[in-house]
């Protein structure tokens, strides 16, 4: 099975004065992918807070930090699932430069689905679980 | 009648690669002397949108960068309100270099009150309209 | 002539909790734009800054908010040049949703070409001035 | 000893259509507090970078997020130091919601010192080690 990849462009926004990527915006990046890979999913997270009432929330992240990146830079964020829980699910992120795939970032990003209006978990959508089976 | 004045430390997170604070994150500090300007007098943006339904929205910026800031810097945001009509407000940010008082950038942002909701415009809350009275 | 137009998808990271995008962060996606616009003109920020020592810093910034955009929205950039001179460039950007092409927020930004140690104006490269001749 | 502790008002910058703060900017409100530990012991990032050459920059950070921070809150970001090497440091953030004192985010960072024109491991600067010595 294949990695879902997303490409993120640095611009000046993601950067700091030590001339690379802000350490925070890797998150970002992470948080954009995860929303690329749920949305080929055929899953909308506008539609589950505005239908369902559902949103998603992290619950921890770990985030090691390798070589930085630059403007300009083409980054490809690599995702996937590690474990599919009733109301949780982790994702390992890999962050490589798009031109010689150095790796310079990975993450750790437990996710927690939770009632919009309480924060209290709650299960997964089952039209989630059912079209993320095979991922 | 003196200025309110709001001072604001730059981060790393507040510069980019040109050394520099990023040119979108003066607005962040704008909204940040806005916000205290209004706890100032007594204002709650979250009460006001929890109990009364109603936000503040920009609906004009207009920005000159004069000299850039940079990492560590102190700056001192001057605030104070231009015009105020029934559904809008103009605020003057002069930021200044907190050791040199070199003025750095200026803004003018009209804010609109509007329902939360529907996103039209409503009439600022006579209570804000009563304690900004003098300001 | 076509206008440059840049896609831009509403992730998180872009709105805030009145629902919508946050006001500051209009101006990260025009400057994704224009550095899309000058990539596309064959001209590299990142090789500038490098090579030539120069540099691009916004001199002023006028924005309209008209209507907002929410989370998983897509964002046209439309993008151009209206006023060259020998030292700055000033940029039209017009923001429209994906779906409807209703007008969301437009931008007047003058940039100015600098030396990225003095942090004064200097000409724009000639390089940069053929090739963005006809745009 | 005691915890160092920095304040950090919560505006809509910070937070997200979900109505919290945004998950990425717990890890800027560290870094602030970061920022402000070094000044308490007399230590300035920026005069190590263009004094030194030397930039602190981040290994690896490990977040748990416990419960959600709203606009308008004031967060203490309670700041330690736990495992001091040649070349890196960890720091123990705790981030406390200031009414009722709950524990919202913990986070464990570890940052390495670096030549800022190589990026390589350098040992941290011994009037660094001299001041921190009590911390």
């Amino acid at each position: 099975m294949q990695d879902f990849v997303w490409p993120v462009r640095v611009y000046y926004e993601d950067t700091d004065s030590g001339g690379v990527v802000y350490y925070a915006n890797y998150l970002k990046f992470m948080e954009r992918a995860r929303s690329e890979w749920l949305r080929q999913q055929g899953f909308s997270q506008e539609a589950m807070a505005q239908e369902l009432g559902l949103r998603f929330v992290v619950r921890h992240a770990h985030i090691d930090y390798r070589r930085p990146a630059r403007l300009d830079d083409v980054l490809h964020i690599h995702t996937r699932t590690l474990d599919r829980r009733r109301v949780s699910l982790t994702f390992e992120h890999r962050i490589l430069h798009s031109t010689d795939n150095a790796l310079l970032c990975t993450g750790l990003v437990q996710i927690a689905c939770i009632n919009a209006a309480t924060f209290r978990p709650t299960p997964l959508p089952p039209s989630f679980m059912e079209t993320a089976d095979g991922a």
